[in-house]
């Protein structure tokens, strides 16, 4: 991994956080709910901005790309259904656009004087990445089985039953192996902007024989995506933002144990454990990782509510690579 | 307005083509075809490349937004239906994506480095600008007598019936104000990226007496919002594409005259006689007007296929300040 050497007045972190956190399960999406949900998922950034820490957001696009399979399907019959990168590129405009706008409010109330900028992010994955022999990430709505049956003959996708609920298309969820364009999101934060960039975890492109990029049907993982970013920007802080205040050993047992300020060693030690299941925490702690080993200096994981907090010592799981 | 004053070291241009460059109304939108529509509407630019000329790409929409609204309108009875600001910014996205990916592709191909970035981009009207008070810019779809009623009702659209062929949704298309971000575009302009911004006129936003930023129902004109552009960043070179290489005064008359080499001074008297009519050649000439009125020093208006002659001077209409 080839990192960036610069020299950086300021210090910069990279934060990542879920697409539910603009649309969640209990709310039915309309736009006044998104508009005030883009505002408190930015309030707690200010207090980095308010430090003079660059920023970077990276954001997920769960729900709202299930929303653009679902338009996509409700249309089928008048208009071309769009792949999922194009999709994907539509969560980037408008999540984007929420979330620009939300925290120009937010900086202009508080009367702080500083720009902020989304960047469209594709990344590339390798052709022969072992995720496209099996497509195992379900996105998007649930259909009966014989639209599914059709959407398998027409578009080629795959699909699988899901729990009794329905059937719901699976597609590959290779590693991200370059963020194009971080060059423009480091000479952006260089310029004291803040930017958004690799919204859902990039619009997945894989170069290939043809030297070409090319869209391709597969979601890329928004905590893999971060960190990537984090590594090639040379970030100081990498943040991942999700569901609880804290990492815990022996989760949820009598024995449990909040993790505040931990070394590399001690997370890699209780990740060997098998302490962090791959469906919750396992990815974000990989992630932090994996940040830490190609010279990241501090990563915090923690809830949105409590990152001001953890900001100043007094909360979240702070990991540092010595 | 204020001008950018900065010293820069290479000339900047900004090109401004239409939406229906990606998707012609002979098409479908397949996304094969959108691709190689891309490459093709991509091409021309390559000469400025070539040249050493930054430049920032603006594009328009029309169709793409028509489509967002009736994909919009299909899934409507399963998920909240989104405003034109929404549906303006998911345009940006996934067009910025293809025209990214062509550009890129191109660049590749001619072995030119050089990154190229898409910003989602806001654009400022004013409260009270006049256009709030009679909406004349038809949006999206035709709909039926019974529809248009229900969406009139629910969605408080305004609607019009047009020409027999249905009804459909009229929005006001108000002047652009300012371009929030413009700042972005030109740190990366500077750092000799071309970037890719301005989609579709730009998504448009009020600053309401709350203080703050919303997202407007309304579409702003393509080429009024890459005029302003041209003039924030300073721009040397200003290009309308559209689809005749020349203008041309007595159009389709015995007396036809092409014109390619005038002054500011000679365009405002064929435009002060009526030369140019509202619905075709008269929106270019008022913002090729505009931009030399305030500081531009020349301005192209030509179709893709002639652009390459224009800037070697072999084509095209070339307006001149002096």
């Amino acid at each position: 991994m080839t990192k960036t050497h610069h020299t950086r007045k300021r210090r910069l972190a990279v934060i990542g956080f879920g697409g539910n956190a603009l649309m969640p399960p209990s709310e039915s999406g309309q736009i006044h709910e998104q508009i005030r949900n883009a505002e408190l998922a930015m309030e707690p950034v200010l207090g980095f901005v308010q430090q003079g820490i660059d920023l970077v957001i990276v954001h997920g696009n769960g729900p709202q790309v299930g929303n653009e399979l679902i338009r996509q399907d409700a249309a089928a019959a008048r208009l071309p259904v769009m792949p999922l990168d194009v999709c994907v590129a539509n969560t980037q405009g408008s999540m984007g656009f929420l979330l620009e706008m939300a925290l120009t409010n937010l900086l202009l109330k508080h009367q702080i004087d500083c720009h902020v900028a989304t960047l469209l992010t594709r990344v590339t994955v390798a052709p022969d990445d072992p995720a496209f022999l099996r497509p195992t990430k379900p996105v998007g709505p649930f259909f009966s089985a014989e639209r599914a049956q059709e959407l398998m003959d027409h578009e080629q996708w795959t699909m699988v039953e899901d729990s009794g609920r329905g059937y719901r298309k699976v597609v590959p969820s290779p590693k991200p192996l370059d963020i194009l364009g971080w060059e423009s999101i480091l000479a952006l934060t260089e310029a004291g902007h803040i930017v958004i960039a690799g919204g859902g975890g990039g619009i997945p492109v894989r170069r290939d024989s043809d030297g070409k990029y090319h869209g391709i049907e597969a979601v890329i993982d928004k905590d893999r995506t971060s960190c990537l970013l984090a590594t090639r920007l040379a970030a100081d802080i990498f943040v991942l933002l999700t569901g609880v205040d804290h990492i815990a050993v022996d989760f949820n047992k009598p024995t449990q144990r909040i993790l505040e300020r931990v070394s590399l060693e001690e997370i890699r030690k209780h990740h060997d454990d098998g302490q962090f299941p791959p469906g919750s925490m396992g990815p974000k702690v990989e992630a932090a990782i994996r940040f830490l080993e190609q010279g990241g200096n501090e990563c915090i994981v923690t809830s949105a509510a409590r990152l001001q907090d953890a900001l100043l010592d007094r909360g979240g799981t702070r990991i540092f690579r010595e």
